[in-house]
């Protein structure tokens, strides 16, 4: 409803100041249709991730251009990697103050500033990259977000999907919750604090250091994101058992505002960022599956053992989590409130679910 | 690689004529950066559905809106529903000949023309939704929908997805392969080749015929969509047994344009039509996914009975399937190599499926 009421009232807004633009023609005397003269606007955006980073970096670039294109050069957006105008954790409070427009990073970043921002990225084993986005569409998720996001005037999109996340790379196998006890692994999140209550000792590690804290036995295992971000980092060198994933089925990636310049901006502007981050979640989700399915074959080659976490390990992950979610709800208000609409979309879409995707994928 | 080249060569252009308007403070002597006149574009486009049909005619609907909006109303696309200006089946030569600009329906409707053109919709037991998204991007399925259908003059893009479809609705419970011999069923297309080869007696009947068929028992069986479709037909008062789906695990939309009409547009209005089309697909297919969620609660509140086929079924579909596509093969050299494109990609992205989405929706 709101969607469309916006795509409207654009519409209507657009109509109204259809003529008052002045063309070359009119001025010669001759007559011609040419509307909407229109101002050039430019946004400075800044992102967690190295230049080039694949997909997750090179899919905001295409954003921009993306953007450019569409409203013919009066909107650009230019791209500031991490580090460049701003440190990479430090993006929302410089688009939140307005030092820069806008930023493209991840929501559980800010967990700090609220528990139940983390949510916005995903649960660990709740729902998938489509229906986290129904979540958002048609189950309140943005009302939410947005919300609470405003707070730190913010406004929020969702700018990619990683889709399901790899469970992690382990120098040993894992067959049972006992090989799980006392295990050094890095794993940030939701899913550290479930990984804790199994026994593991969660890490945390900068990106830099993982690689040789796993090689030398510092740490036991890791977990990154899937093949196609996973064999750049080496893990397949030093650990040989790569797990299928449960704890991040479906990682939100966002596209965030200042919410003033935002708002300040033309309803057409308005309408072509809407669709571009639409179409941008859409082309990372399938980029990563493109590249996921290639670096998959890569690993294969390369000897790598791809294995399921033994079906206690999933039931015992399942029990933690739910003390964990008790926990963060009992400390955050925000966080039983945004859990509870999440789990109320989950409860409606997890029946279709079943019998669509999940089933069928187990039949072809 | 062809987009990216699409979306640069697109920013060129307009940043070469970026600065050809001319604004009421030109004349009035003030200075003021203000580009790109516009000329105002209307396209005719017609769908194959009813109007006002839920998801593909809504969708539709909401396209043109997006694109209105994000160009300033610079590109107005008037869509026509089926039997306005056209038959329902009539929009793919309307659109060829130039009579209309453009049109939304499904490619299997036109493999009278050409039988490859029913693979551009997907094939029965292959790829799911964005697995197709992938080869369309990736696996080279554009550039064959795009060589196949530039004879006809037509460039298309995907406009849309339904998601993995139901395998249809039985009056009698389907335990084994004997139950399906002889059943007279309402199954289109490839699918209904393959129930062929399982005994079954594939029927054609037009929309408004299958209700009254299947409770007069003239046919024993129908598929049509999903719930959130099939439950406004009521076929589950004439037919108790809803099975899973096989034979449209993700049937793809299509949008398309006469091909000289399209190449005639700005840079800008292209790109505008391109991403408004992929944020066209993915809120269509998310749409069907909340919708059929919802309409099956209320199956379910109905008493309907979802059920799977046997194994013994899918494993004889299997089979069948081969032969038929065998069969199409020897006779069309474009079934033939646009089949083989999509089984080449199907063996790359399938393996990584297999591990994430798959994998991980069986035990979440």
């Amino acid at each position: 409803m709101k969607r469309r009421d916006f795509v409207k009232g654009a519409i209507a807004a657009t109509a109204a100041v259809g003529f008052s633009g002045c063309t070359r023609e009119m001025i010669e005397g001759k007559k011609s249709v040419h509307i909407n003269r229109r101002k050039k606007v430019k946004l400075k955006l800044a992102t967690s991730w190295p230049a080039n980073f694949p997909i997750m970096g090179t899919g905001v670039d295409r954003f921009a251009e993306k953007v450019k294109a569409m409203s013919g050069g009066s909107l650009e957006i230019k791209i500031y990697p991490k580090n460049i105008l701003v440190p990479a954790l430090a993006v929302f409070d410089a688009t939140s103050s307005g030092q820069i427009d806008a930023f493209h990073s991840g929501p559980y970043y800010w967990k700090g500033k609220n528990p139940a921002f983390a949510l916005f990225s995903g649960l660990p084993l709740g729902m998938v990259a489509s229906e986290l986005s129904c979540w958002m569409n048609y189950g309140g998720g943005y009302d939410l977000w947005r919300e609470l996001y405003g707070k730190y005037n913010l406004h929020p999109f969702v700018g990619g999907n990683t889709g399901v996340q790899m469970g992690g790379w382990f120098r040993k196998p894992i067959d049972s919750l006992e090989d799980l006890k006392g295990l050094k692994m890095r794993i940030p999140g939701l899913g550290g604090e479930v990984m804790a209550r199994l026994g593991v000792n969660p890490i945390l590690l900068p990106a830099g250091e993982i690689y040789t804290s796993l090689e030398r036995g510092t740490i036991d295992a890791t977990e990154w994101v899937g093949p196609a971000l996973d064999i750049r980092m080496g893990f397949y060198k030093v650990a040989r058992y790569y797990y299928t994933g449960w704890h991040e089925p479906g990682s939100i990636l966002e596209l965030t505002f200042n919410k003033a310049r935002f708002d300040a901006l033309s309803d057409e502007h308005k309408a072509v960022i809407e669709y571009a981050a639409e179409a941008m979640t859409t082309e990372m989700y399938h980029e990563f599956m493109d590249e996921n399915a290639k670096a998959l074959e890569k690993l294969k080659e390369l000897n790598v053992q791809i294995r399921d976490f033994p079906p206690e390990i999933v039931e015992a992950a399942k029990k933690a989590l739910q003390e964990v979610v008790k926990e963060q709800s009992a400390e955050s208000a925000d966080f039983e409130r945004v859990f509870a609409s999440m789990e109320t979309y989950y409860r409606r879409i997890k029946p279709w679910t079943d019998i669509s995707e999940a089933k069928y994928l187990s039949i072809r």
